[in-house]
């Protein structure tokens, strides 16, 4: 059996924040320097267009993202990274995908559906101010996964209907046009953490409660500071299970740290302690890959070369595949 | 003021016909030969996977389709003649372009409404059996128009919001991104003649009621014999505006011709003589095209030689208009 593949993405539509870096970025780095799966990791700029309209944003958010990951220690000798923009074939597979999906499975989508439900209750119709692009993303997703054939998609639970849909795409293409994919599977790992951003709900850009991950330290503090906690007193006994500063420090610290943190809760740390805590953790391992952020950033050229060397690599994959599925579906060389 | 861009696509979803010929190859042809218009024609393969899942069909369609406008004297020196899906900057421009359109815009759409009706009359639910392709049919019309700056779109009356759909997509993306697209408009020529089918209705490969453009002698004359007409006997006065006979014979005919059998019908001509009359027009027209279209299905290497040098030249601009769309989104080298 070959080897399986795992295919990570992130969106280019703000600055890498703690939650994309312990829910995807850190357990992606760990997967691949495992030696145990081929890795491809991207830069979801199409996907960042359906809601990111401001052009310099998504720019600097596509070299922010990127010179996160390498600052972080990817290691791109071992994984594919690219931009998805750099990759033709995508938007192509996207639409021979799109003759292959049926009108109902994209109505179904949760993401979809939330919009819908938004609007009604505010006493708008339906489809107000969606876009074909919230509504067709799950066929854009489908496409980077059935691209490289990939088997693994690391996701939390809410993305795993859009593999699910992947999924579904696939098998439908595949049993009108014959085996062309590989039919991928959502892979949740509760081990990893889903952040809480600084008002208690999951962390998300579209919430706007991150934390960025690269701050300067006197920002990450102030940012620390700001985390939603409750009124209890120094010398009341905490709830760390309800606690998002305690849910930051678990993703961050050893076993025996977020036991020992346990305790402190339980002897009623104070606020104000317990974030200082915090940051001094979170600080101290984000010190030197901050550096190596800094001069990334500083030398943006240096990330777009690498970026057209994984391009490169992607694409002998996926002019491969496109080549393999335009034939299937009848679009071949005449004579 | 630069000249006027004019650009009409056949669907590779089956073999020429009459109303294809009549209706968009002959008038395209006779425009592009007067040296007003710059023209670009091209052979809709992407949209003839939303109904065409046969991939011999869309193939040999394709060739045919080619062969055709090539065989009724097309001097692809004088336009741009592409095979769409040799553009690789069309899909990517639907995505761009997907970002930026209503889905209230498509809801709206005459066929897929249409597809909606068919199926409330049937007792299904609203989707069944509608894929995505057919629902946002109409941004990938966008992009082939809006790809080339096209002025002018000559349609039928049934294709023209497909033309104001893109018109208001380019709207759209120009008050949020800037000036990049022209504003296509339809074209409308009540001199063209849309053609009825055997059965009456318009001649479409969606009605299957086409009489195929290059049929054997006999095949066509077998094909015009069963034009559908009414039971009113030799002799007996026959209204030719309501005839697919007669209106088949105008759509060949010069003017002289037509009032001639304009005469004939008041004077009660037989259906049978009038069918005969038809053929040997129509025979007449299309004998030698035919010829040169036979010779051309049997070297296919040679079609696709004259499609890949048209997919050169509208890649020429094409790329250059990606380029410009792309940075204006925020998709733009790094550094």
């Amino acid at each position: 059996m070959s080897q399986q593949r795992v295919l990570t993405g992130i969106t280019t539509s703000g600055s890498p924040h703690l939650g994309n870096y312990v829910g995807a970025i850190r357990p992606a780095i760990e997967a691949s320097r495992s030696g145990e799966v081929e890795s491809f990791f991207f830069l979801a700029d199409y996907h960042a267009l359906i809601k990111a309209q401001d052009p310099d944003l998504v720019h600097q958010s596509t070299l922010e993202i990127a010179a996160a990951w390498l600052a972080l220690g990817l290691d791109t000798d071992r994984v594919t990274f690219y931009r998805q923009s750099d990759i033709p074939e995508i938007p192509e597979l996207t639409w021979l995908l799109t003759c292959m999906t049926a009108k109902g499975l994209m109505n179904r989508a949760h993401a979809y559906k939330a919009a819908v439900q938004a609007n009604i209750d505010g006493g708008e119709d339906d489809d107000t101010a969606i876009n074909m692009g919230l509504f067709s993303y799950p066929i854009l997703m489908a496409a980077d996964i059935l691209m490289f054939n990939a088997h693994k998609i690391p996701v939390g639970r809410d993305q795993i209907q859009h593999v699910e849909m992947a999924r579904d795409i696939a098998q439908r293409f595949n049993h009108h046009y014959g085996e062309h994919f590989v039919l991928p599977a959502a892979q949740v790992d509760d081990d990893v953490a889903i952040l809480q951003g600084l008002d208690g709900r999951k962390m998300s850009k579209s919430y706007g409660n991150t934390i960025p991950l690269f701050l300067t330290e006197k920002k990450l503090k102030k940012h620390i500071n700001k985390i939603k906690t409750n009124l209890l007193e120094p010398g009341e006994p905490k709830d760390p299970d309800t606690s998002a500063v305690f849910q930051i420090w678990q993703a961050f610290a050893s076993k025996d740290q977020s036991q020992q943190m346990r305790a402190e809760f339980a002897n009623g740390i104070a606020w104000g302690e317990a974030k200082r805590q915090l940051f001094e953790l979170v600080n101290e391992q984000l010190r030197e890959p901050r550096e190596k952020y800094l001069q990334l950033l500083e030398n943006p050229a240096q990330v777009e070369a690498v970026l057209q060397q994984g391009a490169q690599k992607a694409r002998q994959q996926s002019s491969a595949l496109i080549a393999k599925v335009r034939g299937a579906v009848g679009i071949r060389p005449l004579g």
